[in-house]
């Protein structure tokens, strides 16, 4: 035992959501003998077997209870509102992310207007209050526009691409029901070659580690491969994208993991295009193509112990989400089958049901020969599809 | 939802015993979307977040009881009494690794038996019932000898060289008393030039994988320090351990994780030592330094599951123990200085108090360097001992 009354590393991080992010910290805290806790939405979720209560994250009394049992309060995804976050603070609860740097995570106006002040590379854009402003920023930008709503997207919901005004009308209505009032966010159409994910581990004593930038490709604004590193990536844009990661996580104060997802344009250029403040979909290749895993270094992060390794364990790594279709069938059965043409893939399941469209699973796999790779990745993540 | 009303791969294990072997199961459990339960000894055991019951495991009615919420019954040891087991099989119950196979982790006297029946390499033995026959196997041996009781030894506990049948004396006493008389073992002191492990995978339905030879260090008949691959071994000493393993493993029809400690001799020959029929520490390297974990191997291979790859993911990688030590001051601050010093190594811990020479924990460390990778698991494992 140590003066604290600890054995080994007994420190208990308390998770608010009990989705897959929180599931796929359980693996790592084992490990690590961190001890880990979850604040539920509900019974059987993914994250069910740490899930040591059920209850609304909105609900502050809920929170702190569930916080008062743990060394730090961190989270498996961003919508924990911002009173709440206060109240934990104000009770003395360490919170990592904490509200300053978590606000910009839930407002993407507030996270454009103070990554300019950073001089960050962004697209163009406008906060727009109505169909005049929406309509001079359309003609100011080819006729064509991204509007977002600030705050609750995730996974391509709250994104539209507009054309007219009349394309975010109901926006505006709703906008002007609310009593706070308010605005859109518009930005330019940013005719990108592909997109990118950055990702960076930050302690709260200000230790960065950077992960190599990732490819992502998404389908139907939902991401669907990842490969690690981007290929015929340069140094150069490796290196600009990692400094883009830690000026971000530095300049907003986040703590533990963050996710910066890029454009990169046709000429050289990469443009910040959204942030997540917690393990992301871009990193789950790090399971198993990284010396540290993103789960285990938000885990490590959120504690401030010491950061680990972010090096690749093999040239490339691919990663496939596995969806929900529309027939289901025989899940356990097209397990097996892919585990049996395809020893080499890492299967990883997260216990949802089955929806169509939903995350249900991801398939990594890694190796010397990025054709190689994408193809066992793919064949393994086929028996799950359609 | 597949015909069985499953959800993804929703199998349920049921593991016998919460120490750290069970632990390790729960994160390739999370993984594979396989529910894991584990009825431990007393509460606060390692593998306590999955405990979902606590009993004893030499009580049938408590077996029973925990064996009917899941889909097969495996084990963190090889102690589950004989009569426990038949009773789990009569009433149906899935058991891997089997009564008939475990006899033979159970006790060593049928295991030499039966190896030297399948023809397998060992040191010369004799099942000794008294003083004067232990005599005769130490005139014919040199005058020293290894002898063993054939039950309940682990980690060098009922072993002890003997150059006189008194060395012996009072387990014959103890023979002698036991209703049902017996015998011990006696095997010759074999001058090994070091000691190897083998590790097998095997399904119920027949399926074999073999892991790579290793090397194992021991210290005071505890494992100090796993190098994988055994260096400086040739392709045939690899392919004649991997042979052994897989024909002990069919023969004695072993299911889940098989680990056959071998000693090597200046001769060149490869001789059994013991069995394991469970995740054993020679395999911990796997974690990180293998495709397939043996934790996850033994889960796959317990559900009759498609085996994961064996191959290592680095040339070289490595394991080092870590044990309680007489002071225990501050564990949390050395978990967080060996991090600090070493973000390349992987740090596992069991939750255990620390005792002295009790296994908490291990460090693992891979790359293309052996010495380095050798200086990086000591270095780093080093925060930890003394």
């Amino acid at each position: 035992m140590d003066p604290n009354g600890r054995t080994a590393m007994t420190y208990r991080v308390g998770v608010i959501g009990g989705g897959q992010l929180a599931r796929m910290m359980i693996a790592p805290a084992v490990e690590l003998g961190v001890e880990i806790r979850v604040l539920a939405e509900q019974e059987g979720m993914a994250a069910a077997l740490a899930a040591s209560a059920v209850g609304d994250y909105r609900d502050a009394d809920t929170v702190l209870a569930f916080a008062r049992e743990v060394d730090v309060v961190t989270f498996d995804h961003e919508h924990v509102p911002q009173q709440v976050l206060r109240a934990l603070v104000d009770a003395g609860v360490a919170v990592h992310p904490g509200p300053d740097a978590l606000r910009y995570a839930q407002d993407k106006l507030l996270m454009r207007t103070r990554l300019q002040e950073m001089g960050m590379p962004q697209p163009d854009w406008a906060a727009v209050t109505g169909p005049d402003e929406l309509a001079a920023f359309l003609d100011a930008h080819g006729g064509r526009a991204v509007v977002k709503t600030p705050r609750g997207g995730y996974d391509g919901k709250g994104v539209r691409v507009v054309s007219s005004p009349d394309g975010a009308a109901d926006w505006f209505t709703a906008l002007a029901e609310d009593a706070g009032g308010g605005a859109l966010l518009v930005e330019e159409r940013v005719e990108f070659t592909r997109e990118l994910a950055q990702q960076v581990a930050r302690t709260p004593s200000g230790a960065v580690r950077a992960y190599p930038v990732v490819e992502t490709v998404q389908r139907d604004g939902v991401c669907a491969e990842v490969l690690a590193p981007a290929p015929s990536g340069s140094a150069r844009l490796a290196a600009t994208a990692a400094e883009v990661g830690e000026r971000i996580a530095e300049g907003l104060g986040v703590t533990g993991m963050l996710a910066v997802e890029l454009f990169e344009t046709a000429d050289d250029r990469i443009l910040v295009n959204e942030l997540a403040m917690r393990p992301h979909n871009s990193g789950h290749w790090s399971q198993d193509g990284a010396v540290t895993s993103q789960f285990e270094q938000h885990l490590r992060a959120v504690l401030d112990l010491p950061l680990g390794d972010t090096s690749p364990v093999a040239p490339w790594s691919v990663m496939i989400n596995i969806l929900g279709g529309p027939s289901e069938g025989g899940l356990s059965e097209r397990f097996a089958a892919a585990m049996a043409q395809h020893p080499y893939a890492r299967i990883h399941t997260y216990g949802k049901e089955p929806r169509p469209g939903r995350k249900v699973g991801h398939v990594n796999a890694f190796g010397a020969d990025l054709d190689d790779v994408v193809y066992d990745a793919r064949a393994a993540a086929a028996f799950f599809q359609g």
